[in-house]
């Protein structure tokens, strides 16, 4: 099935314990597409660069199966960059330097080839932007999943509230689920949240797995624990490409298949964060995400029947 | 099989964002034991009460099957005393009170009839104390597993490594793994900490599940997402009770049985944490928990191969 992906083509520069980069390729929509692409490879993208962005990445991704028709390039225009620096957990960072460029007049364009897509996801940008989207689609796609973060709460929570209530399938981490919902309890901001629109909330939690609600019932992924993180940039983006693209491969949006499609987006975020930036993701391989798999099942299945005794 | 629980039979002050209790029982063993009785008949319990301590928990013990022979009762003097100030989010706590009593001069006699246990708990007490019960019984108990805290690695951490050495199975926190093992990451943490004599770690996380870690395997429990937590005391050994109360009624230590374990362990503690101090686990039913395992495994349960599409 098709999927189409909007989000931020960018430059990143990264500060962690372990180490600093200089400008290196990042971006919501570049991690999302380059984890989707690894269960589905008919996607699209709509984003915007300037004319500084490396066409060697463009062509990465379009030997990977993304029309890049949706992609704006601005002439004598510069790329979104954002800049961090990772405090030593990992788990807090500080935004160094905010760089809109292209971004700040963004005007997504919907390729004609790309009306009739199956499957959307708005990666975390302007709510008004990822809303011209959905308005710009012809036909609604099967299922539209959306990442926000808590800087839109912060400056333009109505806006995003309206954009939410389009969405089939939202996806935010812990804090923002409960600045969002002003519940502290994870299962009250549930609540809180999808009667605001979205069927299916997906909580990240980082390295403490990720929570998908819908209706009355609960699943949790754990996440893979791992000897090292070495730069959390993208984890979040590349769970939700995983989840996605899998989602889209096997066209199920049973609840059943979701459980599958965060197992997968789990295993794609352990990879992504064991190197700098996108470093990992485009080196490892289909047997290395099976693999990976199999360490989550181990990891996570349990058999509540005992079949032997010691 | 008959298991032995080693731990404070007291009194606790609890205040919580939710209320605040007068004097209430608590103490690890009571919580242990109370915990573990719902899976095995046949316990006994080594432990010290002034003659302040009431009666009808005693009774309430002993017809749950705790054999009281090993409680110390003593004359003219006060049962052990905690109290402690939950913060907003319940997962940190000052303590306000500590009067040790007749924990000061604890010394545990093992009565005849103990010995040849089949399996021993030591939940947190001195590291000197828990040790001297292994070294009284005659006939090491086919498993042993011990809790401890951040206290005595903090005052006592050569006696707590010569404690630790003998145990089969030690519960601890994320952060008191951390602290005993100067490691960050809890992969690299586990394997510090079974360096020094257990074959067996679990690492509690609270709110966000348990991990259990022998040789190169690694199990991830979930907590129950809870919409309110009114009281986290005693939580982590009731735990420890479901979980040793599991193994004893099953006799069986393999590692399969060691995740049924530590999901009926979660089972329980999610019980505890819904009112103050033992009152839940003083009303809840065998169905109640058979109900409860129903809702982990729903939680955790996913099939990787996909049967239907869309």
């Amino acid at each position: 099935m098709s999927l189409l992906t909007v989000g931020s083509v960018a430059f990143d520069a990264i500060e962690t314990p372990f180490g600093k980069t200089d400008k290196i390729i990042g971006g919501a929509g570049t991690y999302i597409a380059l984890s989707a692409a690894f269960y589905e490879s008919n996607q699209k993208i709509v984003s915007v660069v300037g004319d500084d962005f490396p066409k060697e990445m463009l062509d990465k991704l379009a030997s990977v199966g993304v029309d890049l028709e949706g992609l704006q390039i601005k002439q004598g225009e510069k790329t979104f960059f954002w800049s961090g620096r990772y405090h030593n957990d990992m788990n807090s960072r500080d935004t160094l330097v905010t760089e809109l460029n292209v971004l700040e007049n963004f005007d997504p364009i919907i390729p004609e080839s790309y009306q009739g897509v199956d499957y959307l996801i708005l990666g975390n940008l302007s709510p008004q932007v990822q809303r011209s989207v959905i308005e710009r689609l012809e036909k609604r796609p099967k299922l539209i999943a959306m990442d926000t973060m808590n800087f839109w709460m912060d400056i333009a929570l109505d806006e995003l509230k309206k954009t939410i209530k389009l969405v089939d399938v939202l996806i935010i981490n812990d804090e923002e689920a409960r600045q969002l919902s002003g519940e502290y309890s994870l299962m009250k901001a549930s609540k809180v949240i999808r009667a605001m629109g979205p069927k299916y909330l997906i909580i990240k939690k980082g390295e403490h797995g990720a929570l998908l609600f819908n209706e009355d019932k609960v699943f949790f992924a754990p996440a893979l624990p791992l000897e090292d993180v070495f730069d959390p940039t993208g984890a979040g983006d590349t769970f939700a490409g995983g989840f996605i693209g899998y989602i889209a491969s096997t066209d199920d949006i049973s609840f059943d298949n979701m459980k599958r499609a965060i197992i997968n987006g789990s295993a794609m975020a352990s990879f992504c964060v064991e190197k700098f930036g996108t470093e990992k993701l485009l080196t490892i391989t289909k047997q290395d995400i099976e693999n990976r798999i199999e360490q989550f099942v181990a990891l996570a299945n349990f058999d509540m029947v005992q079949t032997t005794v010691g």
